[in-house]
């Protein structure tokens, strides 16, 4: 049966709309493009002659980085947007502005935007493929596929496990995007955090929601915390970061139930001493760097794929 | 005769240097351009190994994206500059600045200058070629070029046709390319806009000023809206942009008396409900986006040709 | 004994850190370079595939620009950087950031900071290369290897020279490379400037403070002005610009007692007027811009010797 499966997405917006199947093809490409990065010639010519925009709204660097690395290593010619100091200022639309872009015949636009759904709306109206690199508060996809990654190369499946996802659950799109992809590849996603931050109805994108940090992290074999944004401490949601980092903070004695050999994951980046103990981000246990290098393999492999990858 | 023909501008600074047998030719290597940007390789050695570097002292995303594209499929380096947070902050003069990149040794500086005449000064001082992305009020050559291939190949011709230039003519370094091009490849400019927005002594420059909208666009084969700049709503010279819109939009009633197969041009980006109605922009006679793609194959044909072309 | 000398630095942070044959060695390879920027095709595949990451905490135009020139001569991939919008703003810490970008296996990490020792604590916490820019008040080593280059292009040898620099010697990353530099190949070192801004024990670095500009510039064969930064203009240690230059300008009365072929250096951007006389930046013995066009071979050179140039 998988002898017939292809991979036909043209666009990656959202999680749920990647099946299980793509999203273990994803994954597979992506382990094989890994060692890429560890050659002395870190090129391969596969995006020969490609145009890769990066349309970053939001400030960026980890992820507009990951994302140029990983196109200059398939070949692609790549270009850097940052609409704060351009023509979105002066007045026009999102979709005249990627139509404008499109009409330069882009292959690929990555774009980071601050309102939910914008990498959905370009999709419509244009030809290029679109990547979603983060959108509002809503899904933040090649984010949860490296996560997924990163996972299951350490524990050789996801299946079965149980992932606990530590801090703003309602505003965090990393969050999303992760407990819909760790649930549809089987794993059961805990969560915990303040509940003002707690969004009603986060079950049905698969998640338990837990009463304490204590209780989400009990046997987890993943713990993650997501990043608490200072620039919204004055909001009255968040608590004084040394109450978040005394209640939700990762540290020896949160992670006293989580079974031993539990990851520890962070989306960078780090508050150290607020979301985690520095002692936990650098420990044996911390995957933090590690999922780093696996961004650029996944995006490698997203950009690829959705080229038509042969 | 046309066998000894050869194109030999070093420098692109101003519509009016340009002969009609250069605008031609320009115009045919860009056309037999266009077509690398539809393939699935878009990309030509031609200028492997020339250094470009886009100056911008101010902020554009098209413009510069246009050239950069445009570079990268000829194979060129680019080299991407906005020195507000440059050298030139620091008190260095622009000659300076200029022959500082120089010694660098680059190919070509794509230059755009708030102040008039920046281009043609850096020219005069620097062995680099060098290419006007719109100096202050002045030229906007690449702009006039793509305007030009884009009515040609619509229309086959530019000989004998009208061209309706609408809005703030004073200020635009677009009308101002574009009137010196349309008139010398043959066709009629008229322009319209407030009183207060057109320049006297605009006819020297080969357009007929009109008393109103209705007049210039009276059978024009091309009706072309100028964006009205809305940082300069202040300005007392621009009326209130509800005014503007109805006086001086162009609408279903405004182009009553156009050709019916009329073209729809503007150089973006648009405020739609200001300079055009979004039904007009949007319509079938609207070739907005193909000036866009032809942008990308004209300044393609610029860079290869002030190259030395072969 | 030459023959088995092996150029094995991974790393450029200072000019304390190479010996002579280092920097003589990196100057005989940055001369053998320089050529390259004259060719129509300006590249070499040297270090194809190679991931050169521009970090540069400070704005910076021509020093960011150079190194992207030189790296792209020599085929290496460039990501540039400039953190002010971006995850150092929200609170991660140098050290991070850097594990951060090296988990992405760039080759080479090129960082200015303005905290001096920045380099080096990079350069202990990651993997890849650290090329030093600019750190502080420190050192500038790429920018004294370029007046080295300069020096011995023109005068043929180093060694037995009066180099003199005048200026703010205490804030000088660029005077404290160039002394240690020019010591180090055996020429003597002449300071001079402002009484405020001469550091005490700067005669341990291997300069001779001098208590004039005339004394200091008496018999030089070189005379580098070191640029007065405006931004400081208020600080209290600087003269007035107007007593600036009229005491410490080079001009061609503080000139009469130097050599007369001494070369006249100035690392730019000048503030003319100030620092220098525009005769004298502009004339004869002037080498300005020549300092900029070695300032791409010299870093051409030492992307591809801590490469492992072969």
């Amino acid at each position: 049966m998988e002898a017939e499966y292809r991979f036909t997405r043209r666009h990656i917006i959202s999680l749920d709309d990647l099946s299980v199947q793509d999203i273990d093809y994803i994954l597979r490409v992506a382990e094989s493009f890994k060692e890429i990065s560890e050659r002395p010639i870190k090129k391969v010519p596969t995006l020969r002659g490609k145009t890769v925009i990066n349309l970053f709204f939001e400030p960026s660097t980890r992820t507009r980085l990951s994302f140029e690395v990983a196109a200059k290593r398939l070949s692609a010619d790549t270009f850097n947007i940052a609409p704060s100091s351009s023509s979105t200022t002066k007045g026009e639309t999102l979709v005249d502005t990627a139509c404008n872009l499109a009409a330069m015949k882009p292959d690929i636009i990555i774009i980071r935007h601050p309102r939910s759904g914008s990498p959905r709306l370009l999709a419509r109206h244009i030809n290029a493929s679109v990547l979603n690199a983060g959108d509002g508060t809503n899904e933040h996809p090649s984010q949860a596929l490296l996560d997924l990654m990163t996972v299951r190369e350490k524990k050789g499946r996801i299946e079965g496990l149980k992932v606990a996802i530590v801090g703003d659950i309602t505003h965090s799109r990393v969050a999303h995007s992760n407990i819909i992809g760790f649930s549809k590849m089987g794993a059961t996603v805990a969560v915990s955090g303040p509940a003002t931050l707690l969004p009603t109805g986060i079950e049905q994108m698969g998640a338990v929601v837990c009463s304490s940090v204590e209780e989400a992290v009990a046997d987890a074999d993943v713990v993650m915390a997501l990043r608490i944004q200072k620039e919204r401490q004055r909001d009255p949601l968040i608590p004084s970061l040394r109450e978040y980092a005394n209640f939700f903070g990762i540290t020896t004695r949160t992670l006293a139930g989580a079974k031993p050999d539990a990851m520890i994951m962070h989306p960078g980046p780090i508050n150290r001493g607020v979301e985690m103990d520095p002692a936990i981000a650098d420990g044996p246990r911390s995957v933090i760097l590690e999922q780093v290098t696996n961004g650029v393999a996944v995006r490698m492999a997203l950009l690829y794929l959705i080229m038509g990858g042969d």
